[in-house]
């Protein structure tokens, strides 16, 4: 297989397959998000998306639009055709060939081990000219959900954090407004458009009553989930989660000794009430909560403190990646609330190791710094595929 | 005044004017290091460089090597030369003048207030082509201890410190080697070459055993004076501080409740005793000590923990700025060891405010970061001066 292709032609045509294939993203969970255009002497002949779990797939959909004209032509698509058949939809690869295409150009592989490289192998193998990873990290961006959820078997879970220099996220007294600027204050919303949840423990949720929307100027149209871990069911019924302001579904998680009265009333408020284990007292079972909040087509979630939850993630391994806003400010002190509470390690080989920085950038005044655990490298090629029994994946279907 | 030259020749031989006045680095303080060069029709005809307060002036040297050949000439010079009267040596305005030099090239601006600006303004009522600016950043960082000693009446101090993303030094045990890599390492023995003295607390001296050296390969000549916060007299006499490494010297700085039996005994070992006063029990008074290490030749000192010392700088507003290593690694835990320690502030309007970032760099798979509090734009230009009386500054003489 060649190399990604880097002519202006390909880069227009592959960035309107990962726009197509945004169209998805309100209804395909958990499927991915797919875009194809199929493209014959520099015009757009067909075009299509995947809507939905079940109903036909983005190259069959732009495939039916092109016709005759797709003979020769090109096709571009943000993910990998499928070539498996235990599922509702026939094959992409046969599809493609039957019509007569003469080149594909994918951003990125499928995820999904029954297919990543061979739906490309197989096309390649009926003489089509095919290429792969054109905008490989803006694809895998957009399906990070759906990738985790095919690979690790859960959502996809960003931990973020805003703090001084050294690492603290208010005073001793709790002051904590505000420590970044605006542009941060910006990028804290692009990262709630960007997200299917925002999850925070009852502690933020009590002393901010925040509203956690997503007020980004221009896209307040995609509101997240709101995720509130609240073992006790504490979260009072006229916080400003219920509020008349257009915020995404309120998802409050309690554990199994929160009062049911208490849990009526935030109900009536507008939660939806979601019981689950407790690893120990106060703690809720996360990997527990992860895969309900799978369930609601909830894949990619961005967790947004306290001190104690980031610990509680971190130390239950349930961290993709960490996008940190370091201020030009000293808290200090031993008082002040750090941005990870919980116990420290006994010693550093035991602290948590980051694969390096992936993200260094200004945010005005501010510094972002990012380390990513699993992303793009982590998946692993179908030679070596992870553990994992295929009848209980998800998968495109 | 014409703004900074860029022509390669200016550049280069400013070079060489700087790397003159490095020559006095270890003999010429509390003067600052001056060099200068004499060129004409693109060759060298004088150079000279700044030895010791009293001694003749880097110009005066560089002109009188220069003879006849100086008329006409172009002088370069890293600090602009003097012009006031009322010290040992005349000033070098004149003898410039007198030399018949054509065009003067200097760095940054003699920060002495009786200066400032005067010299290059009576350069240029001469009819003398004169500019500023050239390596200005290089010229104030190899003259910073001398700046900050005429302007703030103490040795300008650096606080540097190597901790996890999360801002820990240490586990809840102490654990703390190494948390970062070996370009952080190598960039901290930089740091140290490049200061007269490097601090440290008693607690921090006696946890690692440190030798506090300068082991950067190739210039292992400069060996900044060790300064050990001890205030009851605690220091092992056999601690790795006194061993046959090639050090600087040992300054021991006690409190006035130290044992006179332990710092005999120290002394014994090779320490010099500094006994200060203390501000609050077990905690040196700083501005004191900084005076006495002015007096000793130490303009330039850094700080380089533990929290309790770093606090202390900080909380008595003595640092200039931060240089802070951060390691791709979360240690978390409310009981870890903060970069900081002492007692937060209550608000976050107490909390100190760092002028932005004035370094953000990849050092391997750290990340370095700084801020400078104080630096060549914190001179004020002679026409709003500090209050400070000029009869209790130094000063070149």
């Amino acid at each position: 297989m060649s190399r990604p292709p880097g002519e202006p032609a390909d880069r227009r045509w592959m960035q309107r397959a990962l726009v197509l294939a945004e169209k998805g993203r309100d209804t395909v969970a958990p499927n991915p998000m797919v875009g194809a255009v199929v493209v014959r002497d520099g015009k757009v002949v067909g075009e299509g998306y995947h809507r939905e779990a079940g109903q036909e797939h983005a190259e069959v959909l732009a495939l039916r639009a092109a016709g005759d004209r797709a003979r020769g032509a090109t096709l571009y698509v943000n993910l990998e055709p499928c070539c498996h058949v235990e599922k509702r939809t026939p094959p992409c690869t046969e599809a493609i060939v039957q019509a007569g295409v003469a080149r594909v150009v994918v951003a990125m592989r499928d995820p999904n081990p029954r297919v990543f490289g061979r739906g490309l192998e197989r096309l390649a193998g009926q003489r089509l000219d095919v290429s792969e990873g054109l905008f490989a990290a803006r694809a895998f961006e957009q399906n990070r959900g759906f990738s985790s959820l095919i690979r690790q078997g859960r959502p996809y879970v960003t931990l973020k954090g805003a703090m001084s220099l050294d690492g603290k996220i208010a005073t001793s007294t709790g002051d904590s407004q505000w420590i970044s600027g605006s542009r941060s204050l910006a990028y804290a919303h692009r990262l709630r458009r960007d997200h299917d949840a925002i999850l925070v423990g009852i502690s933020t949720a009590m002393k901010d009553d925040p509203r956690l929307t997503n007020r980004l100027p221009g896209s307040r149209s995609h509101q997240p989930a709101r995720v509130i871990l609240d073992s006790t069911g504490r979260l009072p019924p006229d916080s400003r989660l219920f509020g008349e302001e257009g915020g995404g579904p309120v998802f409050l998680v309690a554990g199994p000794r929160a009062p049911e009265r208490s849990l009526r009333q935030l109900e009536k408020s507008g939660a939806r009430i979601l019981v689950l284990p407790e690893v120990r007292t106060g703690e809720i079972d996360l990997r527990a909560l992860l895969a309900v909040l799978a369930e609601e087509g909830l894949l990619t979630v961005l967790v947004e403190g306290g001190s104690r939850v980031n610990a509680s993630f971190l130390a239950a391994g349930l961290v993709d990646r960490i996008r940190v806003v370091l201020a030009p400010l000293l808290i200090g002190g031993t008082d002040a609330i750090g941005w990870l509470g919980g116990a420290s390690p006994p010693t550093l080989a035991r602290a948590r190791r980051l694969p390096g920085f992936s993200v260094i950038r200004r945010l005005g005044d501010d510094l972002l710094v990012g380390a990513d655990f699993w992303g793009p490298n982590s998946l692993p090629g179908p030679e070596h595929p992870r553990e994992t029994a295929p009848d209980q994946m998800p998968g495109r279907s």
